[in-house]
């Protein structure tokens, strides 16, 4: 493992909005940053331009191994191409891996950013020995990522773990990914700020627009936790709501995988025991007895960090491993 | 394995509805067999007579290598205790494994019904060879085995695969388990034949009660599916709207686990491709491409008897691996 301890290693985790860069050794350190917003709005190109931008400051100087990257979609690991992505418009069969590569000459792996992140919990975080893990990221939308014996689980093309494209609610909306009322159109960060909306256009009494500037527009799953804070009646009901959803979809995977921890991460995460109790409430009330006893669910403990860690993780295993 | 091929097995396939008990070899060739309803009503002390005389009625004779159970419920697979049975009314924390290997001084092993059947269809039927597989079993409720890394996954505590009680409907009925909108509320055999006498009793024109004995009371799916194959209307709409249902779950599993195979097996899959058709569709129209691509959904090969073949296979695998 010297060669690993000597050389650094540029994690690149790439969501629906933000662009997280790390530069870090093979202990997890991280010892350089470049964080931006994603602009996925303005389509692929843009946003490629973006990330190679914030490689360069990260990396300028630094001996580099290689290159991690993971992104908020459906990729397909042994290509290295983004297939699809509810959360980045636009991005269709994107070689992300190969342009990257090109471009900077150095070995680069690409995986979905939830699969990156479970990977990166299992080298430096709270899922560290864990053999049976679910990593579940509540952001913009809901990602999974799952290691099984040890081992990340990919399934039979890579795009295993889409657990926030289960459906929850047969007559629920239709999700941005096509199918009907998946878990991420009740729990996610979007539709807790969707919802905020909506309360608020029906004349709910609340502070929460305070919190995003007096626009309605600019309501976020943030302004709402803020607003939370303060004590804000309806910004609790709201996050109650979203943490209620979280967990019927908690015990979809207690009964399912039978693991020993599931990590909550992804944006969301940050609200700590408000999101989360709620929804080991409902855990416990509703899963099977056998699972529900041998499984914790806690927060995932590299926070924001989380996907770009794991894009680390994934350049150790993949170069480093034999 | 020559022991293996000199000596015969015991597989029990205790089903909510029927107890089916095989004497096989180690090439899963059948050699004898007992097949008696269940009556679960009558409580575990009965069902655990009729299961022994079962057993004595198929063994009798026989050098027999070791007994193998799947078992309709929640079974704890290190203990061989059955903690929990949506199906098999007050069976609480049975130990039938102990049971079974006291009354005969055999080696015997338990597993969940289609976990044990998820074997057995990967070592005598249509899994030979794959890798990631989900057995899908669609009966009296819906069960799941599932196969990863050519390995059968446990999970934490060897619960893992309770696919049938996952919610596809947060609003839906509570479900016997405890859950809410548990897709076996919705897909199973006891779901259709609910649903049949719903509409019969809202007075829909049909067959369908000819074919239980013209006694309501008694329609079930079979009753449903034979009125189905006479061109019954509401039987062809109700196994349509299962089937629906049906695919609503496979989505999940596909976008979850991106397996390359899913069985469907259980009572409901001699219905064939009036319930794999309709199911399909669903899953090409929502389920993420790529997994979509990745998958096949194919009708399970061992019929009724893969619960008694998987059992078999648990012992080969327990007693003769190493």
């Amino acid at each position: 493992m010297d060669a690993v301890i000597k050389q650094m290693i540029v994690g690149v985790d790439l969501g629906g909005s933000k662009i997280n860069v790390i530069l870090a050794d093979s202990r997890g350190n991280i010892e350089g940053r470049d964080w931006r917003d994603t602009l996925a709005h303005e389509g692929p190109e843009a946003v490629i331009k973006r990330i190679i931008k914030s490689i360069k400051q990260v990396a300028s100087g630094a001996d580099i191994a290689g290159i991690g990257i993971g992104a908020a979609g459906t990729c397909e690991a042994s290509t290295g191409i983004i297939t699809f992505s509810p959360n980045l418009p636009e991005w269709h069969n994107i070689p992300l891996k190969d342009i990257i590569q090109r471009e900077f000459g150095l070995p680069t792996y690409l995986e979905n950013d939830a699969t990156a992140a479970v990977l990166g919990e299992h080298f430096f975080g709270a899922g560290v020995g864990v053999e049976n893990l679910v990593y579940v990221s509540v952001g913009t939308g809901i990602g999974g990522g799952v290691i099984i014996g040890g081992q990340l689980y990919h399934g039979a093309s890579g795009s295993a773990g889409e657990i926030g494209h289960m459906t929850i609610d047969v007559n629920g909306p239709i999700c941005k990914c096509g199918n009907i009322g998946c878990w991420e159109t009740f729990a996610s960060g979007t539709a807790l700020a969707r919802e905020a909306m909506r309360r608020i256009e029906s004349g709910a009494q609340t502070t929460i627009p305070s919190f995003a500037g007096g626009d309605l527009g600019r309501v976020s799953a943030e302004s709402v936790f803020l607003a939370a804070q303060v004590g804000d009646n309806l910004a609790r009901d709201l996050i109650w709501r979203t943490a209620h959803y979280l967990g019927v979809g908690l015990v979809n995977l207690v009964n399912i995988f039978n693991p020993q921890l599931i990590l909550i991460g992804g944006g969301l995460s940050q609200m700590g025991p408000l999101l989360l109790d709620p929804a080991l409430k409902v855990v416990s009330e509703r899963a099977f007895e056998l699972p529900a006893r041998a499984v914790r669910i806690e927060l995932a403990r590299l926070g924001a960090d989380a996907g770009a860690l794991g894009a680390v993780a994934l350049v150790l295993q993949k170069k480093f491993s034999t």
